[in-house]
């Protein structure tokens, strides 16, 4: 039996990404997906049990955390000879440029991604208004970052450099929610060299496994 | 926070009569569905908790059942004055024929229907050969019992009288199943006050929810 506990839906980011650390790793877990129900209706607003509205909680043996980016980093380092070895890269400088990019996702990529990907496609599903303001807002940060991004990128083939790692398989669930809406993919389609590393990131096995799971029914018995 | 735990798949036979049943007593609960992945791959046979291949625990509070009929007992007695009122009957008699229908669903209904669409449906899907004989003997027995069923809903409009009842919802999961395949499907279509009770149970919005979230991916946050 699985010591891993994964609790949380696919369709999270927050729990897309750790999904995906997992696969390139070749961990064994268990998904555990926890749904309110009132009569026949599913209450959406339990499964907001962290700040940032994501319900992600992760178990290994004793140890529990909630932070998408510190369980992969565990992820990574306790399960370092199995599946793909190079997550954290090889040696000291290259840790430190990964650190360096996962940061920039977190505090940079990830906020303005979530809130225009949120007010373009989920705010008409639920019935809520589209802030302009801050669609406008996001529109113009992602726009710098994703420069530097580019810029970076014709540099090196991945983030951190020549290998796939943490901080480029980071930025998966929230990139691919920007290039499905085609009121946004063009911030990464246009992008060159931006758009050549989501070409190579997206097509991991990994990656398309998650997508997948994002999209299956539950499983038949 | 609810206190009644469903541990399943809605796909299950009797995790999707447990849910039926919850929806038409407007209980709530929580749905929680396991997976265990090594690697990428899903491993299905975590699944197979129970002796027939199923994987159903209810919790509520301290009491933990596994059955599934006992279990839809067990909230139209609890939750008496809530939702649908009449699931159990309204006294000695009207449930001592709910009781008998139960077990004629459970021993002489369910299992040739598990059989037949287990090889129909299934097998094929999972690459294993279907059983002719299996096929053959499991036609005859539902002929049989759906004869006495079609005769019975000549005198009253349900199984157990003129009200829906438990004996009714127990039907929903497996007569959906030889329903949707089109080679086994006039067992209940052929038969004339078979299909008219079939149309109403399947039409009541407690099964309808069922089916949707049979079909539906987890859900997005």
């Amino acid at each position: 039996m699985a010591s891993i506990k994964v609790f949380g839906s696919p369709a999270s980011a927050e729990v897309a990404r750790v999904l995906t650390c997992l696969f390139e790793k070749d961990v064994e877990f268990l998904l555990i997906r926890v749904d309110n129900y009132k009569g026949q209706k599913r209450m959406p607003e339990y499964l907001k049990l962290q700040p940032q509205g994501q319900a992600l909680t992760f178990e290994d043996g004793k140890l529990t955390l909630t932070d998408s980016r510190e369980i992969c980093r565990h992820i990574a380092e306790k399960y370092v000879d199995q599946g793909n070895k190079g997550l954290l890269g090889t040696g000291t400088l290259e840790r430190a440029s990964i650190e360096l990019w996962l940061q920039t996702e977190a505090n940079s990529f990830d906020p303005p991604s979530s809130e225009l990907v949120f007010n373009l496609a989920f705010a008409p599903l639920m019935g809520l208004e589209q802030d302009e303001v801050v669609i406008q807002r996001s529109r113009q940060k992602l726009n710098k970052v994703l420069d530097i991004y580019d810029r970076r990128l014709q540099e090196t083939r991945f983030l951190a450099g020549d290998n796939f790692t943490l901080a480029d398989l980071s930025h998966l669930p929230n990139a691919q929610r920007l290039v499905s809406n085609n009121k946004c993919s063009s911030l990464i389609t246009s992008r060159k060299k931006v758009s050549k590393w989501w070409d190579e990131i997206s097509s991991r096995p990994s990656w398309k496994r998650v997508v997948e799971m994002q999209q299956e029914p539950p499983p038949v018995i």
